[in-house]
Formats: C-alpha cells, sequence, structure tokens
C-alpha cells in the first residue's frame, strides 16, 4: 500500500454499518486512521446493526450517536475529525444521496475538515447525464451533492468505484443474481464493452488511501484495476476456464434489452437501465483525463487488488 | 474448550446464513470438524448471503447446493456428513421450524446421521405447554419436531440456549430495543425473576462442543452460564455500576403488561409474550433434572464464556 507515513487524520464514516460502509470502517482502521463512526438512535432497534457497530468498537472505532436530522450533532461529531467519508445508501432499495446536503451544511459550519469524500462509488456521475431512466436519478443526485460541495469550497475526492465485484462480476452480470451460472448466460449485444469490476474490499482501501493524499484533493478518483477492465465476454471466458465448461450463450440485442424494462419489477428496472449504460452504451470506455480526474494505477500502483479471476476462483 | 480428540465428525449446517446459523460455522471449524453448509439455490438472488457462502468456503467450509423442499439434494447432502445441525429460522420475523419434518424424513432414510440437533437454542420447549398467545406457536411447533425426532429413533441432542445476549442483554430486556438504556427502564414485577443470558457465540461453542459428546446424547443440553443466570434488577444493576448513574425505573405491574400485547404491532406482540413467561412466569426458574437433561457446567466447567457484566462493558 502507499500510504502516506505520519500522524493519522481523524475519519469519520457516516452509513458505517452498510455494504460498503462496513468496508470503509475497517479500511481505515487497517490504515491506522483513528476511526468514528455515526450511527442514528432509531438503530437501537435493530440487532444486528447494534452488533456490527458493537464489533466496530471492539475493534478500536469510536461510536459516536447522531443523525443527518440532528445539525448539532452533526457539528459536535465532525469537530472530533479531519476527515468526512460518507457511505450513505444510494441503490435502488434505499436512496439517501440528498440527504446529504444536510452534511455539506454541518461542514461548512465547521470549517475545519480536510477532506470531504460524499456518498458516490459507482460510475462517474458528471459523465452520466445522457443517462436513461429510471436509472438516471441516482446520477442527478449524486450531481447535485457534489455542487453543492464544490459551491461551499468544501476540500473533496469523489470516489469513481465503477462496478461492484458482488453485484456485478459474481454472477457475469447477469440481473438479479449473484453466483455465476453453470449453464447459461445473457450476453449483452455482443458482450464487448469494457466494463470495470473492482472487489468491494478494494474500492474501500482505495478511498481510504485517497483520503489524506494530496494528489486526490480536488479530484475524481477512479478506481481502474488494470487487469479487471474486461468485456463481458472476457469475464464469461474466464469463469468458463474455471469450470472448464462452456456456456450457452443467448445474445440480447439493445432493442431486446431495453423493451425489457416493462417486464421487470420497479427496482430490476433500475438494473436493467444500469446495465444498459455500461454494456450496451459503453459509458465505462473513456481514458482518465486530467486536471481533475485521477488513476487509482497512477496512485497507487502497488496496492494487489483482487482479479476478476481471482474473484471467480471463489465460487468454483 | 472440553473436545473430544481424535477423528472430527463431518458436520452439516443447515440455516447457516442466519442469526445463528453464521456462528455455528465459525463453531463448527474454530472445533475442527469438516463442515459443509447447505444453500438454496435461491440465495444466489440475494448479494449479500452469496458473500456470507463464499467467506464459509474461504475458511474451508464446503457449500452444497440443496433445499428443504428438494429430498434428493437432502439425501445427498446427509450421505457426507456424521452430524446434523439445524439452526433455521424460528422467530417471530420468519419461521421455518416445521419444514425441518421434511429434513426429518430424509435423515430417517439415510439412516447414518449418528447426531441431529433440531433449530431449538431458546427455552425448554417441553416445559412451556402452559406459554400464553401468541407465543406460543414456537414452543408447539418445536415440540412436534421432537416427537418426530424421537419416533424416527434419529440420535439426538436439544440445545435449549435460553435467552440470547443480543436480543435479552443488550438492552436489559427493554422491548424491541438492542442497547441498554441510559436513562429509563421499564422492570418487569419486582424485576426478581432468574433469567439466563447467554452470548450467542457461546450457545454456538456450546452446541458444537456436544455433537459428538456422547454425554449430550439423546438429552437436553440446558445452556446455564453460571454467572449469567440473574434477575433483570441484577441485570440493571450490573450497567449502573458500569456506567455510575442510576436509571429511572417504571415497576410494571403482571396486569400492565399483559394488557400491553393488544397496544403494540403483532410481532412485538410475541415479544410481550415471551417476556411475561420469563419475567412474571418465571419459566426460567428451574432445576435441571435428570436423566435426560444435562447441564452445561457438568459438561463444559472449563468453557469460558462472556459473562453478563463483560457483555454489557462493551456499550459502555
Amino acid at each position: 500500500m502507499d500510504v502516506i507515513v505520519g500522524e493519522k487524520d481523524k475519519v469519520l464514516i457516516i452509513g458505517a454499518t452498510g455494504y460498503l460502509g462496513r468496508r470503509l470502517v475497517k479500511a481505515s482502521m487497517d490504515l491506522g486512521h483513528p476511526t468514528f463512526v455515526l450511527y442514528r438512535p432509531e438503530v437501537a432497534s435493530d440487532a444486528e446493526k447494534v452488533q456490527m457497530l458493537i464489533g466496530f468498537k471492539m475493534q478500536g472505532a469510536t461510536l459516536l450517536q447522531g443523525s443527518l436530522d440532528d445539525h448539532n450533532s452533526l457539528v459536535s461529531a465532525l469537530k472530533q475529525v479531519d476527515v468526512v467519508v460518507s457511505a450513505v445508501a444510494g441503490n435502488h432499495l434505499r436512496h439517501a444521496v440528498l440527504e446529504q446536503l444536510k452534511l455539506i451544511e454541518a461542514i461548512k459550519e465547521v470549517g475545519t475538515i480536510k477532506r470531504f469524500l460524499p456518498s458516490e462509488f459507482g460510475m462517474d456521475v458528471d459523465r452520466m447525464e445522457h443517462a436513461i431512466p429510471p436509472g438516471a436519478y441516482v446520477f442527478t443526485d449524486k450531481r447535485v451533492v457534489r455542487r453543492a460541495i464544490e459551491k461551499a469550497n468544501i476540500p473533496y475526492t469523489y470516489i469513481s468505484a465503477n462496478c461492484c465485484a458482488g453485484y456485478f462480476l459474481a454472477a457475469l452480470a447477469q440481473l438479479g443474481h449473484f453466483m455465476p451460472p453453470t449453464d447459461h448466460a445473457l450476453i449483452y449485444g455482443d458482450g464487448d464493452k469494457k466494463c470495470i469490476w473492482v472487489d468491494e474490499d478494494d474500492m474501500a482501501m482505495y478511498a481510504m488511501m485517497a483520503v489524506d493524499d494530496p494528489r486526490a484533493l480536488n479530484k475524481t478518483l477512479y478506481l481502474r484495476p488494470r487487469g479487471n477492465i474486461l468485456t463481458q465476454m472476457e469475464v464469461v471466458h474466464t469463469w468458463e476456464k474455471i469450470i472448464g465448461k462452456e456456456l450457452k450463450k443467448t445474445f440480447v440485442s439493445q432493442d431486446e434489452w431495453l423493451s425489457s424494462i416493462d417486464k421487470v419489477a420497479p427496482p430490476l428496472q433500475i438494473g436493467v437501465a444500469h446495465l444498459y449504460q455500461i454494456f450496451y452504451h459503453g459509458d465505462l470506455e473513456f481514458e482518465v483525463e486530467g486536471p481533475h480526474g485521477v488513476d487509482s494505477n497512477d496512485l497507487y500502483p502497488n496496492h494487489k487488488y483482487v482479479t476478476a479471476e481471482a474473484y471467480l476462483k471463489r465460487f468454483a
């Protein structure tokens, strides 16, 4: 890992019990940051989340009760830390992205936060103005948050983490499935658009390496593990090699795919739209451009990320 | 730990991704049992459960696809193991206790299973014939499973684990809360009925120590960590000592408590009924009786269980 040696910034994680949040807490502590976790009083009625929080505490994190709806609690928490990393939910099940505007107000008021990472961890939202409904709102809302951060002159890093391995790679991008098929796979178009598949623990580690890295100040950090920039077909072939068997493949045209939106449940409709962006429109096929973009390969070339092949081998 | 040295029985865990199931998998592997995990094909649509399963596999467990509804899959899985431990859901959110009757049929057919632990992990259901609705059905259904096991002459151990620390102790038995209050607590009656508070990791470890212990064959093993047999008031005082503050207390009479059943949502009604059994009716106030009952203190006196005080200190 490429880490700056010296006194470590104090980090506050918001959304810590979520899918990425819990990994951010771990990465923060693994990198030696004094780590603070904001938890809502309502969490007391969720035994599993309480136990996760207590687990963080037993590993050394400091728990702070508070809420995005309680301004004073935010100000009090922010005064104890240098860096804020938000992982509030921004998925099809729960969408709290715009609630971060309250956090931005508090960060502005306190005025001492050295870096803010808003909840991003997906595609670069500033490149997604053309996105189709019903998937577009995620990008739109994250853009609103970015503009509010910039307007408030808050030092930031945007983590464009690309595609979560557990949600995209695990089932070779089969909608609504998270284990790789052993018989049959849908192939989007010709399966030849490049996607970027990133293990969630790596996402968290890259993000936490960036929090005190001056090279990532006021930049978008694109997570692009070199070996994991692969087309769907390349990923399918990797899996076929692992299991020693060729999958039956159904090639789905763009029109067929888009017309399937009306045939699935609303949460999956968002998935259909997002898969369209990546696998038909090719929205991950671009090179990082300066001066506002930085590439994880340039900043952290020595980080040993999980390769797509190693990830899929876990299932064999 | 008191473990039998020698070749270890192969263990199949059913319900492995659940609250207790995941702890049973860990305890099984910690004790060196070759550990097999049954997972339903539908799990592929739950990314979090898939990742938990893959985590088990990476730690050495063998994943077997199957389902209680697929007899052949059960028979095939059972032929690979010596012991079966079931942790199918038996709570107010999901209740799959009676589905174990299908498992019992398959165990009977295979005929080689040396020990079956059905999903119990609560109060001794054979002592709960007097239980009040709507909480009684849990006990009733578990009794049906016990009788089916005995009728099929399947070697068994029933784990009467008493009260999960995370659900009972964490909030000093305040209904629907799982963090200890710092201002005010409801006290049931005079708070003087003995309860038995058991950390879930200890529950799993005791259960897994019993699977190949001849002293637990065809017995009910009562988990009764000596120092954790405490009244609600004793637990409240322990917490008050930890935080150095006296809580305000509202003493609730039995009639008041029972009348509250109609005032809460259905899932909580079950909780009200179960708390009545323990804290008013005193259903955990009994001594273990032979020859069918054995006490965890007698079998595993050296197991270092989590004390109620140590558990509550995590929250301070």
